[in-house]
């Protein structure tokens, strides 16, 4: 009997916020792995503590590099590409030897995770199953206490990776709009804000629905943003009664 | 003692879906709120049969209009505005003589959610909670066995009701697409996908995790679609090792 990779998401954080069905899995599981980077207890290992049975086997998959090497250099694909055939092989051995295996994904693993590069790599030799989740957004806009959409609102997410021109492009055309990945980016984000014309509507939510969740303003931000769980929000103001 | 109302994502259907605090709030209610068509069972009350405590009490709200007077008529937002001050007193009513209230949500409460209208009314008057959930178009992409964005992928979430020209447009400039309110605008939106040149990679994915799941190609979609729960994807091409 062949093992199954189950691909769980997490959600935004709070335990509570989990499906049942990743709860179910992940209290039951016998192997658990998740990415973290090195030297790191891993974020989405932090979500779950507490949760894993005892005796399960853990598998960190330690990124051998993140931001030490650009994004445009052939040898960031090159270094992540062996990394991932090594902890896939790694997973599909186990599954082939008729273990099932958790892996822990924050949000919802098929939006901007990390699991699909484990997915696309076993899903034709090995059982695969992935469970959706809330998203980070989800939690970031709930977190808020708006709705993000109303009507037939158009909701846009960007990263804030992309050059300006593209970003005001999107924050012109869009009614709702979440922006991620701000870290290093902030400061064109917000010259993109003002230039599209949604600066002063603009929320800043940080931690989403973990115990360090701040929201504010964008216009209010005095403090240095946190780079990994931050996330811009600016709501539709779409059709009602 | 003032009672809370909590506004309770159901997800895209499935039951073990649903989040462990959802699940919770559901497991021990007293008092179950939810909107449907008169005359009908009602979507999200069928999502969580069986759940609903033996002696809770079901406050079923029915829409005096839907699809009857055209939303451009001043009628309609007048019968509608009517219809919740009366439901949310009802509720209110409740919450004040100490009573907790679940209100049951399809997907995620704030993400284009009917439960918006309620909480409006309501949240400055007695204490509400909103339980965010996973949302439809996360169940339908997760339903299409590939990830919805990659990298930086820009994803856009576009009503069919807009215009040809406006679907075009928001087509044309984005990598992920998600289309929802398809029914009466399915040929629109089809002549749309195929002038922003993203026809041939669209996926049609209807009650997504729910035991009628359907995924095909849209370009293979040869009968008519299910006007509620149908979702259009197309996925993102970005970045990846």
């Amino acid at each position: 009997m062949t093992g199954t990779i189950y691909g769980i998401g997490l959600g935004p954080g709070d335990q509570e916020l989990m499906s049942v069905k990743t709860d179910r899995l992940l209290r039951n599981a016998k192997h658990v792995a998740f990415f973290r980077k090195a030297g790191r207890k891993g974020q989405a290992r932090q979500i779950v503590e507490g949760m894993i049975p005892e005796g399960a086997v853990e598998f960190p998959m330690e990124y051998p590099v993140t931001t030490e090497i650009p994004l445009t250099d052939p040898r960031y694909n090159e270094i992540l590409s062996a990394f991932y055939k090594e902890v896939t092989d790694h997973l599909i051995a186990l599954a082939q030897s008729g273990e099932d295996v958790v892996v822990l994904c924050e949000g919802d693993p098929f939006f901007y995770g990390s699991f699909m590069h484990i997915y696309t790599r076993v899903k034709d030799v090995v059982p695969v199953e992935v469970v959706p989740a809330i998203t980070g957004m989800s939690g970031a806009w709930t977190a808020t206490g708006a709705p993000i959409t109303w009507g037939d609102d158009v909701l846009t997410v960007i990263m804030g990776t992309h050059s300006e021109e593209k970003l005001v492009e999107h924050i012109q055309l869009t009614d709702a709009l979440v922006i991620m990945k701000i870290g290093t980016n902030f400061d064109k984000v917000v010259r993109a804000l003002k230039a599209g014309g949604k600066y002063d509507d603009a929320y800043l939510v940080q931690f989403a629905t973990m115990p360090k969740q701040t929201v504010c303003k964008l216009s209010a931000m005095t403090e240095k943003v946190t780079p990994y769980f931050s996330i811009i929000i600016v709501h539709g103001q779409g059709r009602r009664p």
